[in-house]
């Protein structure tokens, strides 16, 4: 058997629109998880604290060091710990350990849940005593960062965004800067603040200065924003000094999550010259907690827009390489019982993709790790037409126009940025026939920011 | 006894001008390692292959896995690991375990090892069977990377650097950006590419565009340069949403390295707007491997530069924020039997302090991790004249004028910027009287780029 044929072949047979699950809420029209994701996530609880790897199903996580300590599924390699010492890649507060297994390893096992989890399946179906201990409902669980994140690159990969954002605060006529159409922009960003979905998101106070005061004055931030992005996990590595290539770079990526580069708009304009932005983006970034393997995004992989001119040869990629995936971004105010749809997009309009993006971030020798994220920019969409209120730009920067058209977001409020106690929740998805692979939400509610001896108040 | 006095006792005691060490190279007026640094590090070799931590004393490395198995060192907190098992904090591959214990753990340790190693003290110099497991020449060791390496944040602290760079690329008139001197300027560095003394580092390929050309190339960067700075490791860590005050943040500072921050000049000013430093740093970044420590600095703090305007109250600090740090830079073609100094210039010219940098990073909230490493900036001094050759200035940028006026690098050749085979160094020091707390080198030869099928030769 070939192998490489025998790994295509099990994503083939683990993303059929026609598989069903035992699990019943997996078969939902509406669910997320359908047995076509299976994604990865670290979670707790359903009796205990340990924090393992789990694989969403519907409404129900699937503890995978439950799994293996029962051997209903295994991996074909041991890692081993710094001493040595065999461990188990399950039974870690991280993803790192299992995906640093390798490719082959992610099919392998993407191929023993599909089966134990599809209606064919009755080694864990059909064993009440291991369904107890391995399977736990997600409202019992608590969800973590998937990943220990080493290094947070973020992108700036969305045509319509970066013109938007250069209409706004630089030329109209030449919105777009020169190295943006040969360039897939990113810098580094602050892995230490990346949270997962839930956590509270405070207002960071920090250097703000209108353009007609004499000096800045420190205190809260006046333009806190949302950034739509998703963003991507590298799964394998490369060495420094060791490029990958751009028709290779999709196999380097894991899976995605959605991520929302929270910005203080004020910050970010007094902050950016010359070394790019750094404390407007650094109080928080969260990102969702489940990871959507590329392998089950597969059946959803489109072309990706034409680029002109033609990328420099080291950004020549494999074809397929966009990702036909609903966004969407909410809004619900404190006052509110219900959130409001106030943007909703497609990744498939980013005008980079992942592959070239990872590329270009390898093509000087940068070395990448396991457990690195990548996030894609803004997404924004081409129209920002449809439905009153909602638009297809990925931050309210864009929606409002830095505040100008102030957004109705129901309830009888209206939003030019977020205000304290407004909980922002992204959400996406690929529409299958008759199911979809879903994310699952990525959420944070702000609080006000700390109280400073030397802060004047938000206006 | 008063904890906090105590230590500070410490502190004085270890750095007497007058402590002598039995270990004879270390009292030598031109070692790095007096026996008033002890500085540490994490090495190989002397008979075992295992990474450990180690302290420089003269000519030697001290292992403090070794000591602390005799019971010759102890530490007053045990360490555990992910399973809450304890583990020694010295048989470690980084430093980050042991200065994860925190600052009372650092002092005490520091007053043991000077006893140790004083002429007074006899449990090591007269135990032979420990001294030959406990003392590793420096020349039969490999060092490695002190610290596992969470962040990396490089900052842009050097008003006589911006400036230069202003009068180079923007308007003479109005060199500094209106921000810089309201914000220790930086950005977010790529933590993956950080590299120890040693390592050769491999020219880049990436876009390069003359202002005249149509569209850039891919290829080796023509301009590849040097950026002379210090870093700083994080020794305790702060919250997401707790800043660290200006005043106190020296406390959360571990010590420093020399850094050098490998910059390619052509890809910089190609890449760098909007967002800032990317590809053109993100190859390689080379510290040295010997982290002194802030309490062997203790007796070479000095007062700052005057500030003006004064900063905003969150970057009050405390008085003799800066160090008195002699650097220099040399430069050895591969065709030269010596390396030449091309730069001498000092630490004490930074306008921005470590403690107003560490709490501008976290005043929106940011948190860090220990071992989180901070550059400094390149620096450069108020001078450029002197010895023919020799200015004080941090970069060949700046040294040549952009490449305007090549410097004479001896044996008759010139530079610009950086040939294949040159090998750089950065050094530094603390003057003491007749004694002086050394960095050791921070060291990197420049390999040709790779060579790809796209890429257009270096000219």
């Amino acid at each position: 058997m070939n192998a490489s044929t025998g790994e295509d072949d099990v994503v083939l047979q683990t993303t059929r629109a026609s598989l069903k699950s035992w699990v019943e809420s997996a078969n939902d029209a509406k669910t997320d998880f359908p047995i076509q994701n299976l994604p990865f996530g670290i979670f707790n609880g359903g009796g205990s604290d340990v924090r393992r790897v789990g694989v969403a199903i519907g409404d129900w996580i699937v503890d995978l060091a439950a799994l293996e300590a029962s051997r209903a599924i295994s991996v074909p390699y041991t890692a081993v710990d710094d001493d040595g010492n065999p461990k188990s890649v399950f039974r870690q507060k991280r993803l790192n350990d299992f995906v640093a297994l390798g490719r082959p390893v992610w099919r392998s096992l993407r191929s023993q849940l599909s089966a134990l989890l599809s209606t064919g399946g009755g080694t864990l179906r059909d064993n009440v005593e291991l369904r107890e201990r391995a399977m736990v409902r997600q409202s019992d669980a608590t969800m973590h960062l998937p990943f220990e994140i080493p290094g947070y690159t973020d992108f700036y990969s969305s045509r319509e965004h970066a013109t938007n954002v250069g209409c706004m605060f630089r030329d109209p006529e030449n919105a777009l800067m020169p190295n943006w159409l040969e360039i897939p922009i990113g810098y580094n960003g602050r892995a230490s603040s990346v949270v997962v979905s839930g956590t509270p998101v405070r207002r960071p106070n920090g250097q703000r200065k209108a353009p007609d005061d004499a000096r800045p004055t420190y205190g809260p931030s006046r333009k806190l924003d949302i950034e739509l992005e998703t963003g991507f996990f590298v799964g394998v590595g490369n060495a420094l000094g060791t490029p990958v290539q751009a028709k290779d770079a999709d196999g380097n990526i894991f899976g995605m999550v959605l991520l929302n580069d929270w910005s203080a708009r004020d910050i970010q304009q007094w902050e950016y010259q010359p070394l790019g932005p750094f404390n407007s983006k650094g109080f928080a970034t969260t990102i969702s907690p489940w990871v959507v393997t590329m392998d089950a995004l597969s059946p959803f992989r489109v072309e990706q827009p034409a680029q002109e001119p033609e990328p420099l040869g080291y950004l020549f990629g494999a074809s397929r390489a966009g990702v036909d995936l609903e966004l969407e971004v909410l809004l619900k105010p404190k006052s509110a019982d219900s959130a409001k749809t106030i943007a909703r997009t497609n990744f498939k309009y980013m005008y980079w993709t992942m592959a070239q993006q990872l590329a270009h971030h390898t093509s000087g020798g940068c070395n990448t790790r396991v457990g690195d994220l990548m996030g894609s920019g803004t997404v924004s969409g081409p129209e920002s037409a449809g439905q009153p209120g909602v638009g297809t730009f990925g931050s309210l920067l864009e929606l409002t126009w830095n505040g100008q058209k102030p957004l109705d977001v129901g309830n009888g409020e209206v939003r030019g940025f977020i205000e304290d106690g407004d909980e922002l929740t992204l959400r996406g998805w690929c529409q299958g026939d008759g199911y979809r692979v879903g994310f699952g939400a990525c959420v944070g509610e702000i609080l006000p920011a700390l109280e400073t001896a030397d802060a004047d108040p938000v206006v």
